[in-house]
């Protein structure tokens, strides 16, 4: 599916790709598993090509909503610092997707958690436990390292990696990207969308909601969802920037329909690729002049721009799929099909 | 103007004033300053109609951004309470203000700060200085207990009180209320409205900003506004709660084009008029059954919802005004008056 | 060892245990790995008989230095709730403890993660890489079980559970709880004591520190280490009070001589007794009057310290523990022995 | 009074003054009213000696117990910078030094709120009210000037300025002031201490609370004061690296026997001198290495010793004080003279 064909968002012009790894460096990897009951997956980002846990990247997270079992969070808050790949599964496999990347470091560094520090897993997470047995918590250390093995700037969306069994708007959900640029810099963001109910989806400012509704002939369930909305940039930004970064994602979440429900892990997270600050303290301190915070206001727009697309996009590039119990979840693309990009 | 006429935002009902004052006990004053290069006000929010300093109200604020000048939110977020009614008044003011609701509790209560606590108090602000000439902080003691005095539940919006000199997309702000149903509570929201560039303005869903920016023939200044977001409901529920209520605000700021912009003070505070705490610990604690966190979702999306509508109420119920230097705003009804909700 | 024997702390009477469990309902369990390069555990705390995931019980953190690893914050700071016992292991055991935890809840309640929410595992880590082979990650499901069935009252201290393998200012550390009474009500304390460089140590007020350093002949090498703190009560508090008692238990800690090293994983966390909060939102929800604010003093006091407390009775009550390649702790009450409680 | 001669905390060493005037470019002012019942005054702090709304200077605050009323923190906390001097003051006289701050902002930049933004007022304050009379808010913006005109590096201690009117412990508190040096840098604290109950006060490890209390005779009353805690550091440090220098303040702040009462306004505040952000963005930003924060440790224990230091320093350069009412408070030294340094 042509990404730049769908609905786009706002006036900023997009990257080339219309995708997160339009921030140079950034790779994504998908590992998927589809068989049967089995309908989940890992998605591996990669902030640059070298080991984070050696040169590691500024990070800060928001956590909009915290129903969220997400793991890694604290030492990103204190240092403002990510130093693992960011990785996406089920709730019930965020313990083995850490295992994966904590055995991953040792063996890149043998000294973890002995001359060198311990090192800190970053591992987020919706529920997919309505497509997928989650129970069964399939995932394996060896799909985390699958899905980092595979990471590339071309980026597959919809049902796909950690986006496989995660549904949107009482629909199937997934991965979704998206790119824009402003300020002399790119705002790239990546979602795992899993989080709304139908009747509040709003599409490009379009209150398609109740229409969709009726078409599905759907209840109006609780919101038990999440999503997960990573943002990269290549301007140079501090961790405190970066917060600010992360808390406008928000305001493109909320521009879909989103008011942050209740049952709802909604985590942003947003880290720079304009510098890396060594684990090592013996090693230089980067000496780099920040953005001006008065220079962020095209930025912040960027990135509400940048993850209501991408939010979209989960949604336009989805498949319909049936899981556990022969549950389903439809494509936007076959429910509107007078609205899809191809049509 | 009648606000029930305006572009009616979601699905939830609207209280019967479709005002914060919906909320029973909530009422709100004004004074007004409107001569020459002095265009500016305060306006007061009473919380219940006794003294807030003895029978405190839960309360919780979120900032989602921090260009503010506000006073009162470190006690606030300490100790869950707020123990003044809650005053708005332009950026220059705000000290004056505060000092005038210190004095009022030491009149009320004369052993304040002695055998009694200190009084916190807690004044918003926005910048109007486009309009008003807020380098003469024309503001005094005296105008802050006018609008306290003249308290009631027929609120006024538009140019008024504290909104009298502020700016909204470029046009003219100022006060805006609404209400909304759900889970059996009412949710009430005041916003006193001076964000936004004209470009980034959505209406109801639609992206109004461009064509009225080419009937304004406005150029793109970066904002340097602020909106305070005021929320009101008769739930009963804890500091914690409203906080995640005050953070909700954000998303029906951002569905009217907020990103939330550097130069803004955009500060959110939600309170509960379901009990009181007293400020004598001899006295009894309330022993109230709290929402359970499950049952929040519908005041959640009642809080999106007023919010949008509050600022759209902003707009639509401002009068134009001409104030410092010949600076004018226009009325959005005076701009687009084939919309206007009279027209 | 007899901990009502050791140094005393403050004026404050203590609990008939002076131990965590002196708060009624609460219960502590370690299983305990002592193998040649294997020294290490988990520890479990139940804070009552019944289960947590149906009767949630209120709790709040506060994290005083965030190098740490833990699992389960971010929700107990949205939903201000604890759900599962609370589990401490080492540094990369916690995903192994918290996957333990959760299939220790699906048992419980097949619809866990279905018809049920997810559960939020809440485990928390020290390293233990001196004395552990902690890259052979040998803790299993099992250990975590074993520790949850074996909770008890009568709580063992020093180099058991999951505080096997820590060293405390360059001694032995590992478990230590405490308990004092104040304002009408029980406050326990229990640590998983892994912090602090030996210039540092202050007994009760007391700067051991270089007197020990000499008989050590100890370098002054960098704090790697953390500190875990649990604050049991009785006293009926929110979650926004819970946060107010947590922050004291860095007060105790600032006592013994820490500044909250740069690489210490410092977090305490505190929840009440006093009711619970069902997971059903069906049952009806807890009425109950939480102290007057003004009260809490004593309960500050109390929580300053039991953790003082705490952490000396974690050092006396240590054994010396030889570990991998021969790395050596010693216990203080072998380094000091004239000051041991039983000398 | 020499404040080389009092108890000497910790290990690191002193800058020459001891002070926070050690770090280069920092001065202090005090205006001191002290006629019968109004004791009470202004402190500033210059960060340096420039325009701080042109050239800002990093700052990061910790709320240790949020019972107070300063203004500013909300801005400090989204920006990480300060732009006027830090005032200090009684709790009444907050909004008085506010205006006085934005006015000779104003003065300074005529464009302050127009073509500039508005400038962030930044005042601290503890209740003075058992020896001033508070009610009277005998402070001018007259004063606030005066003490910003005799800032220098020779800063006087104990009751003077904003301590004028201060208790602490129980006896007079006031100002205090230490420095120590680590890591290459300099970190100075000083500190405004009205906090403390007499049973409570530990010198230097020594627990004299009880002595002192039994040649007072006093009575165990609540804690109702505050304190405000300055660092200042010479060291390249970002805002979210100087949030975890406050916080150390409050580790120094516990060995004197605080438990962050209730009732307490204690707050933390940390800037660094090394490099300033220009408020015009069009001006070149600062390309500096910040300090590896595996380095931050002796930073750490410089600010809890001089934190320590300054609160000891600020009770033995106290002079006994009456004011309003006839009530009294005695120096330490009065009260203790065989320890008291020139003794």
């Amino acid at each position: 599916m042509n990404a730049a064909r769908l609905p786009r968002i706002g006036l900023l012009p997009t990257g080339p790709r219309n995708a997160i790894s339009d921030v140079a460096g950034v790779t994504v990897g998908h590992c998927t598993l589809a068989e049967g009951p089995l309908q989940t997956g890992v998605t591996v980002l990669r902030p640059h090509t070298g080991d984070p846990f050696l040169d590691r990247v500024p990070a800060a997270a928001v956590v909009l909503n915290g129903f969220g079992k997400s793991i890694g969070l604290v030492q990103v808050e204190e240092l403002g610092l990510l130093e693992t790949p960011i990785a996406l599964t089920n709730t019930f496999s965020v313990a083995t997707v850490a295992q994966a990347q904590i055995r991953q470091c040792m063996v890149a560094n043998p000294e973890t958690g002995r001359g060198l520090p311990t090192v800190n897993p970053l591992v987020f997470e919706c529920n997919d436990g309505f497509l997928n047995d989650i129970q069964r918590m399939a995932i394996t250390e060896q799909h985390y390292l699958q899905a980092w093995a595979t990471a590339q700037a071309d980026i597959a969306q919809g049902s796909v990696g950690a986006g496989r069994g995660m549904s949107s708007f009482g629909l199937k959900g997934g991965i979704g990207t998206a790119s824009r640029c402003g300020a002399g810099h790119t705002v790239g963001t990546l979602v795992l969308s899993n989080f709304g109910k139908l009747p509040q989806l709003i599409m490009a400012g379009e209150a398609l909601g109740p229409l969709l509704a009726q078409r599905l002939a759907q209840a109006d369930a609780p919101e038990k969802g999440s999503i997960i909305l990573l943002i990269a940039t290549d301007a140079p930004l501090d961790a405190r920037q970066l917060r600010r970064l992360a808390l406008r994602a928000g305001a493109g979440l909320a521009r879909t329909g989103s008011v942050f429900g209740h049952g709802s892990g909604d985590i942003a997270l947003a880290f720079s690729t304009a510098y890396t600050v060594p684990q090592d303290p013996r090693r230089p301190m980067p000496a780099v002049a920040m953005l001006h915070d008065a220079q962020l206001d095209e930025l912040f727009q960027a990135v509400a721009d940048s993850t209501e697309q991408a939010i979209l996009n989960a949604l336009w590039n989805a498949s319909t799929v049936t899981g556990r119990d022969g549950n389903r979840r439809y494509a936007l693309a076959d429910l509107l099909p007078e609205r899809a990009p191809h049509a």
